[in-house]
């Protein structure tokens, strides 16, 4: 037994999660004092605290428009999530009807009890139980992501307006605004996993007693919700913004050559309101699934080894003692943000966030030492596929810690690769002098090269961690990757809120410096964006190799060989659905793009005085072509994501599966990264060449030059490939591995008709 | 025993070999009774063989123009192979070299004899033959592949202007001189690999006598010798190719308006000599080592079966014996373009090229039948990873139908994404109304999509031919898919023959009528040119598994199990490497087309008259551009695909270079595919636009449109995916596998030094 008794471990996770949350609306609180109000009667502060730089940037119609833009884009995102969400609810419903069958038929919805499987001897409840808790866990799962999306898009849409009233006063001020709001989403969702978490097995315990067996599996029900939820939010939230942002820009400015955002631009709010559902609410119910999964995962691997036969409740609680951790050290990470240093010019705004990663990563390497320490016996065994394992506490101390520099290691690859500071971007930024086309071609470049890095960290990750405690090894380093989920996520959400806070700049008429300072934040934006992607795909691929394990040993197979003929379709098909995946993804986004477009002339065309700034756009039609298209074409990509196990498993048996599995795994990662750097890549070469701080940068604008305007189409490229089909990726692997998990003892019972039949 | 005696299969198999050889040469002798020459007092034959359609496209300044042009293509052709090829025998001699060390210190340059490693009982050829004939085996396959590109180079130079001269009496006459140019290459190509791989046998045979195991061991080194070869044609024939074409484009047809192969073009002799050097050499040297890895493999798999036991020489000769007759079929096919059908006009083209493949397969699919059935015993034993598996002769009929089944299943799907005469292609030129972006977006989408049914029938070919007779199963499949290689390499080698004979057209100043013609050829080409490559690749998907079983039974691995952190990191790195090597492509022929686009930006401003065509340009400075950057960047993606076997290997075992194979595999696969079907599609969509042959056609035009600027643009990006990166991958693949089966005895004896460090 370690250290830590296990009333002292009842004590410690919850407190930890309520510390989270207390911290997320203090922060909260803090941003809320930047007022922003309609209500001119209304005390709004803004006399006394605002450092007026300019001449009207401090009147009161400017507080009011802004006030007006956030209302409107809050509006919109509401509306639409809860369009989503009415879809989502009878998913849920149905896809827990089918978990409950699939999963009650293993055992003919027996109601006895059944000798465990791998504690033998003992007797665990039966398998309907199962079917039961799994989908109940699963319904808790999903509900959890929803609302973290939900909250997500809620404080976000509260504070762009407000980073724009504070980026009056300079860059110091909107930086930390922004920053502070991406943190209340970080610090509201990792708190709120482990909390629903480890209420739900505490619940869940009252039934199951000493059947951990039983109760762990069960538990794997929460991942599977968490990251069905994530696929819907990332894919429709993904179409939903980038077909309004592709529309936007084509038309606004490729065709009538007015700025980005122009309240002229009838596509501008749902592009805003784009930036809200997709990159903020997708985001965080796909960070929040990883979160889910990989404790699952490390739940369920460690409730068959030693741990959880012993019932050594503590050491069980490992995965969930590392989160709470990490909240403790994200806390104190943030103050290094917000408090300790502050922002004075642009040029510090990226070192200031990619301090943040190396800070978070430094303490939670103590931490993961203190919890390793106290939370584990120094030595314990673990199953690893029929047999066991014997491992010392301080081999998961690096199991955990290697996935946690893994993640930094992704994190300064992809900030090398997608930020206009250093030479790659620069490089595409150069090809622009000959054309999209070799601006193309250089991109997309520049995706594959960046694939390199990323790869060999999440292997040596894998090999030293599976080398150390196997699967168990792999869970708790992805665990251990996403200990600072924290901190990660709000430095990925300080993105779309800067974002948006640029748009509203834009609208709302601020001058041309203020917009300037916005476009600055959003630069760095773009780079922690993909950052937040490169650490999203990492912990994926790790995660689903934990539940790919986690798979195989609940199925019973011993091992996956490549080289027979069943595993080995699994794994060249496995390796094809990226493809097919990212193929109706990205034609989603073009051909809703193209409706966008019509809409968009169609209006210039159609209203007098539009162009002239006399008459207002239609919006509600664009944000109704957005929502209409992102719900209508989310449903092929979700179905073959989450049919595919399914079909796999049932037809060809659990071996196939585990091909299919493994090859997704290994050609989705590739294509998501590359996707999301490439994207990322254009974006910042784009803003490189319209910033022109540098001599280079200078020769290849101003705005509209010849390459200016190759640089706009690469970005536009790049828009569905970093935010629709890259980030859904990950999704996608981690998705049909968790699926699988929970459905393996179907799977492995009644599978495999279609070679039963032959 | 087969109905098959030795001795006749001595006979059948030469007389086949030496029969394509004189089909190939017949066709020459036809095509090269169209004349061109510059000598007027000749008899050239035109005056009673052309029927003019036009005043003056019969007059002999054009013959002469066109004799010219060919000519300097012909030299600028010769040249640059020469160029290569001296530095290609460098590195014949250096890593010949290496093969010989590396397998000569398996058993410590012992020159004593041993016992055989699955004959037990026996006793076999020392390690040290192995080397010696493995070196020699090397040696021959890369000079025979060197052998074939040239060849294949030298008949499309020759026919280019034929082809230009016979579309003034018609689109039929042109097609018929293109077509049988290209089976000239087919033809030789064929039979050249048989004839070469059957002598080698022979002569090998003196030394090895009953030694069958060491004997086929040795020939694999002729598989090696091919397929680097290969590498470096398709690398740096590409980057030649495509720096010219996009550096002739993006100045020419974007920024001076002139037409594609205008004259007045300093790059449109470069461009045109790169179409010989990038997609006749590279790849008929390309589809040589396919060819030639496959057979090998067949080979040595057999010959630790029961054949290479009881040392039944028919039955051991059976992949030989399938593309002899696989000449033979090819052979009747051709006389159906040629002499029973006539083209008369445009839309026949495709259907045509299409029926050739059809006629092929159902004639092939008997001859297999007649084939098994009498070479092979009506029952015999494979070796099957450690146990012996029985399997009936009618087995190996289906798993060589199925494979070629499977490459006309290709065949056609990627003919419906690349053709505009269907929906994909003409939603991607739709998708240029609104911008080159969209046209990006749906052409990134499209290639995507193509991937599914190719990857489903090569995993259905698979799962079938691997369930029936194990590896020799799956290499026999291969050979299925190759054994109509003449008419593959036919169809193939037409399209960059036509390409040609439309650029000389232009050059020469013929009529637009008669370039009408040769664009029509050209867009035919254009599909076929990807058809050849989706055989390429679903051929090397199979031969890389036939390969990589023969290395796993060589190295003497059990099981290649995904779930062991050895295999598992292999296969993730090994998934990574088509993105690494893809993206040092891609950016080469970035980098090389920004020269060119600055020497002919230069050529345009300095030459005064050039544009008004009163002035020549400096072709040869273009071309030297073209040269020098392909040499140079051929090394680093040929380094690295021919280290990655050596590196994995020697340093982590062959557990981990099993895994590395597995994975770039099943995603090289993916990639390669995606690309060319990509860059197919957009060059035809733009081609679509130009052609304007439907009323939706018409609206999207003329020449010069926006809509048309984007499909410009679109085929500039395809360039380096389809003719560079995409097809390369395929010998990344089959390479690497091919090497390590080489290397597999001193992998496995010597190899994986990290693992044993630490």
């Amino acid at each position: 037994m370690g250290l830590l008794s296990e009333g002292l471990t009842q004590i410690l996770i919850p407190v930890a999660a309520l510390v989270g949350i207390g911290f997320a609306l203090l922060q909260w609180f803090i941003v809320s004092r930047v007022r922003v109000s309609y209500d001119s009667g209304d005390a709004n502060g803004y006399n006394d605290r605002l450092i007026e730089e300019e001449d009207g940037a401090n009147n009161l119609e400017v507080t009011i428009k802004c006030a007006e833009i956030q209302n409107a884009i809050s509006v919109g995102a509401t509306s639409f999530l809860f369009t989503e969400y009415k879809y989502l609810t009878i998913f849920m419903g149905v896809f827990g009807g089918i978990i409950f069958l699939f999963l009650g038929s293993v055992n003919g919805f027996s109601t006895k009890s059944e000798p465990c499987t791998y504690n033998t001897g003992n007797i665990c409840k039966p398998a309907l139980a199962n079917a039961i808790f799994t989908t109940i866990a699963f319904l808790l799962g999903a509900i959890t992501s929803v609302l973290s999306g939900f909250l997500g898009m809620k404080i976000a849409t509260y504070a762009n307006a407000r980073t724009t009233l504070e980026a009056r006063k300079g860059v110091g001020k909107a930086f930390i605004t922004a920053f502070r709001s991406g943190s209340v989403m970080g610090f509201l969702l990792a708190a709120n996993g482990l909390l629903v978490l480890y209420v739900s097995i505490n619940l869940f315990k009252l039934y199951y007693g000493d059947d951990w067996e039983g109760l762990y599996e069960s538990i794997t029900g929460y991942g599977l919700g968490g990251s069905s939820m994530a696929l819907f939010g990332r894919v429709g939230g993904g179409i939903y913004t980038k077909a309004a942002d592709v529309g936007a820009d084509l038309v606004g400015k490729v065709e009538q050559n007015i700025p980005e955002d122009d309240p002229r631009n009838p596509a501008v709010i749902a592009d805003n309101v784009g930036d809200n559902v997709g990159d903020i609410a997708g985001m965080g119910s796909d960070l929040f699934g990883s979160y889910a999964e990989s404790t699952c995962a490390a739940l369920f691997v460690a409730s068959i080894s030693s741990f959880g036969i012993g019932h050594d409740y503590s050491a069980m609680s490992y995965p969930l003692i590392i989160s709470s951790m990490g909240i403790v050290v994200c806390l104190v990470t943030t103050l290094f943000a917000t408090d300790l240093f502050e922002i004075k010019n642009v040029s510090e705004i990226e070192p200031s966030l990619k301090r943040q990663l190396l800070i978070s990563t430094i303490l939670m390497t103590v931490g993961i030492a203190v919890v390793t320490f106290f939370a584990l016996p120094s030595e314990f065994t673990l199953f690893n596929f029929g047999t066991d394992k014997a491992v010392k506490n301080w081999h998961l101390f690096f199991c955990v810690s290697i996935g946690l520099w893994a993640g930094l290691a992704i994190g300064y690859t992809t900030e090398y690769y997608t930020s206009n500071a250093y030479s790659p971007v620069q490089d595409v930024a150069d090809s622009c002098r000959t054309g999209a086309a070799t601006n193309v071609i250089f991109g997309l470049a520049l995706g594959y090269k960046s694939v390199i890095i990323p790869i060999f960290a999440i292997a040596i990750a894998i090999y030293v961690s599976f080398s150390f405690a196997a699967m168990y090894g792999i869970a708790v380093a992805a665990l251990g990757m996403l200990s600072t989920i924290a901190t990660g996520l709000a430095i990925d959400a300080y993105g779309p809120i800067s974002d948006n806070a640029g748009g509203i700049a834009e609208m709302a008429g601020l001058s041309h410096e203020i917009r300037e300072r916005t476009d600055a934040l959003d630069a760095a934006g773009n780079t922690t964006a993909a950052i937040g992607k490169g650490f999203a795909i990492g912990s994926a691929a790790l995660v689903s190799l934990a539940l790919f394990g986690a798979y195989v040993s609940r199925a019973g197979i011993e091992t996956v060989d490549v080289l027979t003929p069943k595993v080995f379709i699994g794994l060249i098909v496995g390796a094809m659905l990226p493809y097919w995946f990212s193929a109706m993804t990205m034609k989603s986004v073009g051909s809703a793009a193209l409706k966008m477009v019509e809409e968009v002339r169609r209006q210039f065309k159609s209203i007098p005085g539009l162009l002239e700034g006399t008459a207002k756009p239609d919006y509600a039609t664009c944000v109704k072509i957005s929502t209409d298209a992102s719900l209508r074409e989310m449903i092929p990509p979700g179905a073959l994501v989450l049919l595919t196990p399914l079909i796999a498993g049932t037809f060809f048996g659990v071996a196939t599966l585990a091909g299919v599995l493994a090859g997704s795994l290994v050609s989705g990662v590739q294509v998501a990264i590359s996707a999301s750097n490439t994207g990322g890549a254009w974006d910042n070469a784009k803003k490189y060449i319209e910033a022109g701080v540098s001599d280079h940068a200078k020769a290849l604008g101003p705005k509209g030059s010849d390459a200016h305007k190759a640089a706009v189409i690469g970005d536009t490229i790049g828009d569905p490939l970093k935010d629709t089909s890259g980030p859904s990726l990950n999704i996608l692997i981690k998705l049909m591995a968790v699926e699988s998990l929970v459905f393996a003892p179907f799977f492995a019972t009644h599978g495999g008709l279609l070679f039963k039949l032959l």
